[in-house]
């Protein structure tokens, strides 16, 4: 058996040795699968999420990116990442208090089962899970309460529409410290740019420093994808704070050069997004 | 029906909408097929080799990298590359005179009549096109010849198996002025990891400086791919001459952020590969 992931005229497939388990929750259909050759692999409504053999790429960019751009961090808030993979790359961070609002109990549940590598969230004193919708957990937080904000969601498909929105980005920005930092998923330039380009429009009026930057994905169609970065104060390569990037230990991808690198726009995307982006 | 490569248990597949022509020369199978995403692509032996959306990628990442990297260069060997594309990039520097190789005549024939946007090579008066097998021509040149090499090639399969040889790098150091560069087509180091690491211990005692770097193709498994840079004297990031990559005009995907970025390399690859890189 395959699991085929298709965007129009291209697919990406992984072998499946054996689908260790399903579980239909009220939100979406959570699988984990034997792979041939990655490892175990989260599926969520037949997308791949992360596979034991490429997850460390995804958790790494996204917090140390983010995490290395600010000075001093005490507070951060992960909307999704159900299967704990973010708020277990924070764990390296000890003095940083982590708010963790994911809307399906169930991914939790099926990570716990199935990646005993992110097994520390789940009692970790300064790590505090909320089973609740990152929307409603955004419009009700009081002002200026974040340092860092990250948002690891999946598609903008069914209840994760929302986390795309330009409302949502006006209360993610309104609950951020003014020196406050976000990270969320961005689809791809490449395979998904028209999204892409929404979202980064909804960013727009939030934001004064909105960039893109790339990380590679097996388990995405492309495998090239996007975080996006915003802030209004730091900037995520004239601010990289080395003696953080270049101290963690640990890490198999993130390092200082990588951080400078994954910026780097291709010279048609620049300028397409010329009037999108806020460099 | 999809064009579909396989690497054990993963599968990268592209929908075909018309297959235009299929040619079997001495060497090899080739067809260019109308895709239904990403333009025509041109195949060799069932392997997607580029198609009209991402052949861009390869070709100014192979050529600007080494050109921008050599402050004066003026004779230039292309081996391999028979649909033209590498050439036709150096066409964007005048004064450069090219010997361009390629071993199998019916590639050059296919991309004359199916890609006319490299057509200006197969007149240009500074290209040299040469039907004769590379690793011939390279024992046979003599020492100091060229500033550039670039060995634009397929897998190290086939024919084009001795191209990856420690005898051929040793010629092609050979043939190389002394403060020459060469960048190889490298496989890659996520998707052919050991086939990788057997081509750079075979470059070790040919070069001072041996660099892989990174670009995406959508028509290779895996999408990221690497080039290998060589030389003895330019360093690709601290020798990167700025007037040259920046003025460039009409690109679509390199500048000098993106040439920069090319050589940042993720820890885990770092690490496996100290002894086998030299930066």
């Amino acid at each position: 058996m395959w699991i085929e992931e298709k965007i129009n005229g291209y697919k990406q497939s992984y072998e499946v040795v054996e689908t260790i388990e399903e579980k239909e929750s009220s939100f979406q259909k959570i699988a984990v699968h034997q792979t041939k050759d990655f490892g175990k692999m989260m599926s969520i409504d037949g997308c791949g999420m992360f596979c034991e053999k490429d997850a460390f790429i995804y958790h790494e960019m996204m917090v140390h990116t983010a995490l290395c751009s600010h000075p001093l961090v005490e507070k951060v808030l992960v909307i999704g990442g159900g299967d704990g993979g973010c708020a277990n790359e924070l764990l390296k961070y000890p003095d940083v208090e982590v708010d963790f609002v994911e809307i399906d109990e169930a991914v939790c549940e099926m990570s716990k089962k199935h990646f005993p590598e992110f097994s520390d969230v789940w009692n970790a004193d300064n790590i505090n899970l909320k089973i609740e919708d990152g929307v409603e957990f955004v419009k009700k937080t009081i002002d200026n309460t974040y340092d860092i904000v990250l948002i690891d969601s999946t598609d903008p498909i069914k209840h994760a529409k929302a986390l795309f929105d330009k409302e949502f980005y006006e209360n993610v920005s309104r609950i951020l410290k003014p020196n406050g930092v976000c990270v969320a998923q961005g689809e791809s330039y490449w395979m998904e740019k028209e999204t892409q380009k929404k979202i980064l429009s909804n960013m727009y009026d939030s934001f004064k420093i909105i960039m893109p930057y790339k990380f590679e994905m097996y388990s995405y169609p492309g495998v090239l994808w996007n975080f996006i970065f915003m802030s209004q104060k730091y900037h995520p390569t004239a601010d990289l704070i080395l003696d953080k990037s270049d101290l963690l230990d640990g890490l198999k991808y993130y390092n200082s050069d990588i951080h400078r690198a994954c910026f780097a726009l291709p010279t048609n995307i620049k300028k397409e997004y010329a009037d999108i982006i806020k460099i």
